[in-house]
């Protein structure tokens, strides 16, 4: 039964998935506990090993290998292992190894010059190492391959199987239907000023984010929580995943919803298959089908009126004089209104997609050149002016407040916008399996939902592609008609106001395959 | 100028360095931050990376860049960091990767099965797992070469150009000299008994050390401290050395002895001249040149009468209740209470060879298969009673109290003896410089001794062998003539008593090469 050349695979992918589980760790040290000075080394150390990634991947006795393994006689789960693992080598084997160095370098350069930039609040300090950033990521997408849309080829790396000429639509029918529903909640949704001044006690919070992420299951034997300025889940394997979290001594929000969203990613990542551990299976199929999953958490539970009602007592017991005054439906309103702003962090569901939906068009401008980098705050403010209907003050609240392009990442924002589409369909599949999901929620049991989601999401890794895998729970692709129709109940309870209908009749699911 | 061998080869150990300090950083993590379930996948990490740092290092083409780069006209630098990477990769060279890999697992199971036994107060538990890596460290030896004395080959990694029949009897006539010595003072000296419960509140302790290694001119901006079960200094490079330190809420001493020992070593690591970075020079020669720099702040410096009057009313000040009673000679008298223990770590500096002693002619007579493991936990207790003159209660006092062994380091013990011996001379040149040391030591200032040794040490790499450096500074190599005196002078004065003499007269400085 055992195939030489399979054999051999399995070794390097170990080998592989070994190394991509180091860089994990360097990374989520530099984000959390490297001293100041070592930012160089730091950078050193993974171009290095980055480098010495790509030369492992795409050695030539590694091609040989698959070709002759893919010829044998294979198990699905085998097929499908080896089919994620030829997609990333073949969009490394175009590659040179110097290319992958530079790129390391310019993202350890970038994002110290955008923390430099971020605070002289000047763009322009940015500007040479994102215009690097985005030389090196036009020479990668054309040494990968395109069909004339460079951007194309960024995107597989975060989404495969999906292209700008699908994507684009899918984003304009959002902006369209979102539009009129922001215009409308813009100040609509009243309640007092929760978080104005009010003193959280930093350590207080810290405690009640780490009871929170026992109470949902998430496994802190196999993982842990630490601060950093910007949150993230990292970590070095399924038995070691890593959240952060950030704390405004001022307002508990960041630490409470930003717990929940890494935790969907971290049960994400905890729950592959044991079996699946140092293969390509061990991985999300995408970072939409990510995304859905801290989207799912964050928002559709964590926004919940079941959800608080189970979790205000106890927020409230941990802060009794911010929250004395405060009644549950009060808070609950505050944590979902809606209110234009310019940072997408800190939107609401409703808003939140147009942040993406400027992000997409701006990145898909510049990979086209048809966006010069000196006319990027600019382009921002004019189209955040259309979209979100705001102008930023300045280029921190503008241009310069996501930390992706600073480290080069183009083709990661989209994800976002994809993973609350699929969260929206996966959350309306797990209702209609599970039909005390909202009563167990309320009494604070999300076993049920964690199980469902381990059963029909997690366990299967990168067995299909997000679409199959969404495809397989739902009946159907990505749509957004449960994302709007989830927006419209939700907000027509809130705000206690009939909402405008989207301006063209959604595509019914069946058609957006 | 550029010979193209030469900077091929500082390519590869820029890379090496690298690599070095990522694996740096996953044993750092693994004792502090590493999620229980998450041991076998760091064993695994371990394993991949340290096989791959082999293969780089023994590829062939190193070999032919060395032999061509050391033809060329040299600079001193350049000759010494060949001579350091030669060395490196001469060791490596013989042991096939198969056997590094081998090693890497047996250590974390060893690790792994040490703490089981431990826990469970039980040698025979980690006998398997120590028999194992006994086999596999004698392979390694047998590999490297050596000329018919094991221990030799692995003493060697530690201690270069040491060897086992230089070390034994300078091992013996500390015996000599410290048992009559250790029967002298052994319950002389009077004093409270400051850590029989009183609470030292953990966190005052752990803003103490923090605030000892600001004074002490520990840069944490290129470095940091962290918890961990046991001790260490590591990191990834000399702008990233990581201290860790261990706090018993009873007792104070193993945090602040601890930072002073740990602020030793990472103040040299730290010292290292920029442009050696990421070469073979940025190492100290020895761990025993390493270990004469944590003894040198732990106990010349950090027990001395000076250094305390200055930082007790700090120490008060931080537990008021506790040492309200105590005054700083008593608590001078009580850090330096000469006593019999079972335990290395708990040694005063009178006892404390005799326990590397003990270590160093167990692990000869392991190596050289005149011990079996089975064996071992009675010859440790027999040698116990007969150097130190006191039997351990069971194995967790007695042969399971170190980490070494668990982690497979054979060779590594006599380089404390080293340590301490090279520190006493070191310090006695200190002295011979700097007429107002212990003046300034004594108002809490150090940056002239930090200096001196930056200046004659630190800086300095591996550019010399250790006894080489210490000859350029003190005049001699290795002796035991200037701890002795540092000892007796020392001791008479804490004790108040007349101390016997060395059985034998001490060798002269200049006998002792």
């Amino acid at each position: 039964m055992s195939d030489p050349a399979l054999d051999a695979l399995r070794a390097r992918m170990h080998e592989l998935k070994d190394l991509g589980g180091i860089l994990g760790l360097l990374t989520w040290d530099q984000e959390t506990y490297l001293p100041s000075k070592a930012g160089p080394a730091r950078a050193a150390q993974l171009a290095t090993l980055q480098g010495l990634y790509h030369q492992r991947l795409v050695a030539p006795e590694v091609g040989d290998w698959l070709e002759r393994a893919e010829r044998g006689e294979l198990d699905a789960d085998t097929r499908a292992m080896l089919k994620v693992f030829r997609r990333e080598r073949d969009h490394a084997v175009g590659v040179p190894e110097s290319l992958v160095r530079a790129l390391a370098e310019a993202q350890s350069t970038g994002l110290e010059t955008w923390r430099q930039a971020r605070s002289e609040r000047r763009f322009d300090r940015f500007a040479p190492a994102l215009t690097r950033l985005l030389e090196l990521r036009r020479e990668q997408a054309d040494a990968i391959g395109h069909g004339g849309e460079r951007y194309d080829a960024l995107l597989d790396h975060f989404e495969p199987e999906m292209t700008t000429a699908r994507l684009l639509p899918v984003l304009e029918r959002l902006r369209s239907a979102l539009v009129p529903l922001v215009d409308a909640l813009d100040g609509a949704m009243t309640g007092p000023e929760l978080f104005d001044g009010r003193p959280f006690d930093p350590e207080q919070q810290w405690r009640f984010t780490l009871q929170l992420l026992e109470l949902l299951g998430f496994d802190l034997n196999a993982g842990r929580q630490d601060r950093s300025i910007h949150p993230f889940t990292g970590g070095t394997h399924p038995t070691d995943v890593r959240l952060t979290t950030r704390i405004d001594p001022r307002n508990p929000s960041p630490a409470v919803f930003g717990t929940l969203h890494e935790f969907g990613h971290g049960l994400y990542e905890q729950g592959f298959s044991p079996e699946h551990h140092r293969t390509s299976l061990a991985a999300s199929p995408s970072m939409g089908l990510h995304e859905s999953q801290s989207r799912l958490w964050e928002n559709l539970v964590g926004r919940s009126l079941p959800f608080w009602g189970f979790l205000y007592p106890r927020l409230r017991a941990a802060f009794p004089e911010a929250l004395a005054a405060v009644e549950l439906e009060d808070f609950h309103r505050v944590i979902n209104r809606v209110r234009r702003s310019p940072i997408r962090v800190e939107a609401d569901e409703v808003t939140y997609n147009l942040h993406i939906v400027l992000r997409t068009s701006i990145e898909v401008r510049l990979l086209r050149d048809d966006l010069a980098v000196g006319d990027l705050p600019e382009a921002w403010n004019t189209e955040m002016e259309r979209t979100v209907g705001l102008r930023p003050r300045d280029d921190v609240e503008g241009v310069l407040q996501d930390i992706h392009w600073a480290h080069g990442e183009f083709g990661y924002f989209p994800t976002y916008a994809l993973g609350n589409l699929y969260s929206a369909s996966l959350m309306l599949a797990a209702e209609g399996a599970l039909p005390s999901l909202w009563d167990e929620v309320a009494r604070g049991e999300v076993g049920s939902l964690r199980a469902w989601l381990h059963e029909h999401v997690h366990r299967h890794g990168a067995r299909l592609s997000a679409e199959e895998r969404v495809q397989a729970v739902t009946g159907h692709g990505l749509t957004d008609v449960d994302f709007l129709a989830y927006l419209r109940a939700k907000y027509s309870a809130l705000s206690g106001k009939p909402l405008p209908s989207p301006p063209a009749p959604g595509t019914p699911r069946a058609q957006m395959p």
